[in-house]
């Protein structure tokens, strides 16, 4: 902790390599769907902290989604974060630390998205990333194909290291 | 080889872990710097390759820049990447592969560049990777703070798995 650019500090209680499953759904799927995933939140030394996602199939653990970025705070509360999703999309989002009486969380939402020309449209993508009970949670929900701001994933992942 | 998805395997000559130095450049920067990186592109399964960048100073091994994104083949001779970068960038670049008398390299030239707030602008990028004697060449070359397209990295990094 005393090694953690002071930027980073408010945000530590994410640092680490979680995993566990989630859910996933949205209007124009047939069925909610399990996954795995394993995300990571690493700092290397810059103020700022590096994020991994990738998720796999419950059933034969085939890969599903990946995604990468950068989350860059830019005060004790103020974040910014850059995104890429092996889907083909890439995303600016700003965000903010929430202190509440069951703990902090960080709240997401998307500024810009980019799409290569063969990905599937996401007009605006928000999330809620918190640790309780030793989990770390997150909520994602999108406006998608067409589709107005629904929830699509959530997850209660156990930290591995 | 063989349990490459077909659409990776054109590419397949870039797979791996490379490391060592590079050289930077740029008209508003006082002189030019070296630096020191280690690039992986990875295959996870799906037609996609993972790609990320770490890069530190080679004097106290302070770190420097990261990147982290996804080529996806889309042909056996064209690509589309995202990309995140920790300075608060995403890029969406198209590319191709071209086959010449002395090997295959890719090009890629940035479509949509994405900043946050607070990250310096970047108008265009434009590289090329290469194999060439058993090592990872790469050249990159921007429009960026106002210039022109310009030189700006690159580095011959020797393979390490």
């Amino acid at each position: 902790m005393d090694d953690l650019p002071d930027l980073v500090r408010p945000f530590a209680f994410l640092l680490g390599t979680w995993r566990g499953e989630g859910v996933g759904g949205y209007p124009t799927l047939e069925a909610d769907f399990r996954y795995g995933e394993e995300i990571t939140f690493a700092c290397y030394g810059k103020p700022v902290i590096a994020f991994t996602s990738e998720s796999w199939a419950v059933d034969d653990e085939r890969p599903l989604a990946r995604q990468s970025g950068f989350w860059r705070p830019t005060s004790a509360t103020d974040l910014e974060v850059v995104l890429s999703v092996a889907a083909g999309l890439v995303e600016v989002f700003y965000g903010r630390l929430v202190s509440g009486p069951a703990g902090d969380h960080v709240e997401l939402e998307s500024d810009l998205i980019g799409h290569t020309a063969t990905a599937k449209r996401v007009e605006a993508d928000k999330r809620l990333y918190a640790v309780r009970g030793g989990k770390l949670m997150y909520a994602m929900e999108m406006a998608a194909v067409g589709q107005p701001m629904r929830p699509h994933l959530s997850a209660a992942l156990d930290r591995v290291s």
